[in-house]
């Protein structure tokens, strides 16, 4: 609650997105509370905050756990801030209760992780696995700014990127604790989540393009309805996805042209999203969308075009992990979830690096990026103590 | 052509929206082409230029031919302007022949056909009929300006609008020469239609209220898209209009908000317009969608409204003057295809006034309001000729 208080004043909810001043100003608030308890602080030239406690065997590689402190806008108070928040607070009952690990513990809070003003998400967690390429670093926002000057700014050395980049056999492990964003866990009634997979998103841009013609003097059967045809094209998304049970497809945005009551639309523009953590269903609907959308197109002897945009494959949690995390929340005495995150994470990059692993605690009514966006204080606290003990157990092992 | 050349030169294709300075420009040149053919002129409070021909029976009442000069935005050089044009033609022919007709002629160039930036089509003819309001009138665009202002500026006397009024008893009948704007003479190759009705327009928004998450973590049966029930809706009136034959029914914009490609959408306002020269299925139509969308909307469990702005029966054509018309044709040696107008028309509103009358030429591909909208010269002159034979049939009756 008290690093929700960092917000834009300008916008609504609980904005604080990365590079806004209230970000810049929660930055030094999260290192006092990492220094506070212990952790000695440094921030790796793209902007990541990485607390660190010294393990009893310094030559062990590092324990990684955190989740990042932005927001969309109009966003909540939990998404990302309960993981680092949680890993200041399992680095403090560490410290009260004079544990020492045997591996070195980093505490992250990772730079910008929500999509922001040059259409890049994840920035710090990407730049740890080495995948911020010079081309989303000199990207354009809308006033031709670049991430890198924006980094530049907030006081990151975008051009010594490189060393932000963790080496795997420096990493025993990454760990993130999340909320779910969905309504599994509370549907089940179960307070915490093992994450099994993080969907992959394939994205597109579909444009039908028919003929504009007089609303009034053109028969049906004459017709070359934009509208129509994208109509078709929305509803077999949705049946796609809705019929496999195996992950979901959304239209999020439509445009139309010209656009006027009196007008037959002669062009629709939509966005389209399809997320699984089934990498064969994303592949196969991907294919299927495809050709659906031509056939149905062409019955009403009209164009349609699908220009895929980005196609990220599923990142399924490491078994290890998956297990490990299990065990931790059977030890606490909690009966864990398995479950996959719809949403991504900082933890997909990470995983890139070393073996990850994700906890879920439920979100209510499922309401994310939202002011609405909220989280009982004792599911909170659990996956703390689920976390702690996974850490712990983690500790305990020499490889995964 | 001569015409066409008067357009705003920011524009696509060949636009002269009401109020324009080229708009303007042009009336002094339509002015010039009326007098040249002897037509004495006259303006009246709202704008309408009104070119007379004496009869040989001046207490008999007048016969009034002719269409508009304006176009819509990115229009074309025959919507309207064949009728006026075509209609000081028809004077002129009378006058070189010598022959008299025993009623006055009258060949109008109505103000302001097309919708304008107040979002009002017809003003002159709704004047001329006392259908203009006070309402209208001091409707404001969106910089605040009403109709009444823009009207003064070009010179008319919006204060003195009874004056444009047209008494019943003073006039014979209207005839209004036009391009069809459709493919129905072109498909029957037919070069001369008469109208039988000018179709009703019922004009609605619709709204659908879902509820806006997160697009990858909210399962497919936890939805409530607006858009893909929005999406059944455009289909339902897809199929309504195409399945009956009688009407047409289109969705020519829809808005999604928030509008993003990973938000399921909140919120779908789409615009919806019923068209048919069949009041009955204009009724039914009208109460089936609003009944049919509701069921789908609720099936989804997600909320609809349908707000309708307007709603204007059809007006069927004078039973007279489709005869008389049908008559001429023939009597230049061609075979009438009676057929409807999905577009609105000036002569709709003069009907309120006395016996109306249309007949249309074949739009090519049936392709209008745009820079492609074209007519043979060979049927702009045919039209010409079953112009000035419906005239000369309908100067011999004293009553229709």
């Amino acid at each position: 609650m008290a690093l929700a208080e960092f917000r834009e004043v300008d916008q609504p909810g609980f904005t604080r997105r990365a590079f806004s001043v209230p970000y810049q100003e929660s930055r030094a608030w999260v290192i006092k509370r990492m220094e506070e308890v212990g952790l000695a602080v440094r921030i790796d030239s793209v902007g990541n905050l990485l607390g660190e406690m010294p393990g009893a065997e310094p030559d062990l590689s590092r324990i990684v756990i955190g989740s990042h402190t932005d927001t969309v806008a109009g966003g909540g108070r939990f998404d990302g801030m309960v993981g680092v928040i949680g890993s200041i607070e399992v680095a403090r009952l560490l410290g009260e209760e004079g544990a020492r690990l045997r591996h070195p513990l980093v505490v992250a809070d990772f730079l910008g992780e929500e999509p922001n003003r040059f259409g890049l998400s994840c920035v710090g967690s990407r730049a740890v696995s080495g995948q911020l390429t010079d081309a989303q670093l000199t990207r354009p926002d809308l006033e031709g700014s670049t991430l890198s000057s924006a980094l530049r700014i907030a006081g990151a050395q975008p051009q010594a990127l490189a060393s932000a980049r963790w080496t795997p056999d420096q990493f025993h492990c990454f760990l993130e604790l999340h909320i779910e964003q969905g309504r599994r866990l509370e549907q089940a009634g179960s307070q915490l989540g093992v994450v099994a997979a993080i969907a992959g998103i394939h994205r597109g841009v579909i444009t039908w393009t028919g003929r504009p013609d007089h609303a009034g003097t053109t028969d049906m059967a004459e017709r070359r309805d934009a509208l129509t045809a994208a109509a078709e094209g929305v509803l077999l998304v949705e049946s796609l996805a809705r019929e496999s049970g195996l992950g979901v497809g959304t239209v999020g945005q439509i445009e139309i042209t010209p656009g006027a009551g009196n007008v037959i639309p002669g062009t629709a523009i939509a966005s389209l999203e399809l997320r699984s953590a089934d990498a064969g269903w994303l592949v196969d609907a991907h294919q299927a969308l495809a050709m659906g959308l031509m056939e149905l197109a062409s019955r009403r002897q009209l164009d349609v075009q699908v220009d895929w945009v980005s196609a990220e494959a599923p990142t399924p949690c490491h078994p290890g992990m998956r297990r490990v995390i299990s065990e931790a929340i059977e030890g606490i005495g909690h009966r864990p979830l398995e479950l996959t995150s719809g949403a991504s994470h900082d933890a997909a990059h990470a995983a890139h690096v070393c073996p990850m692993g994700m906890i879920f605690i439920p979100s209510q009514d499922g309401r994310s990026h939202c002011p609405e966006e909220w989280s009982q204080p004792q599911d909170v606290a659990l996956g703390v103590a689920a976390l702690l003990e996974a850490v712990i157990r983690l500790d305990g092992l020499d490889s995964l």
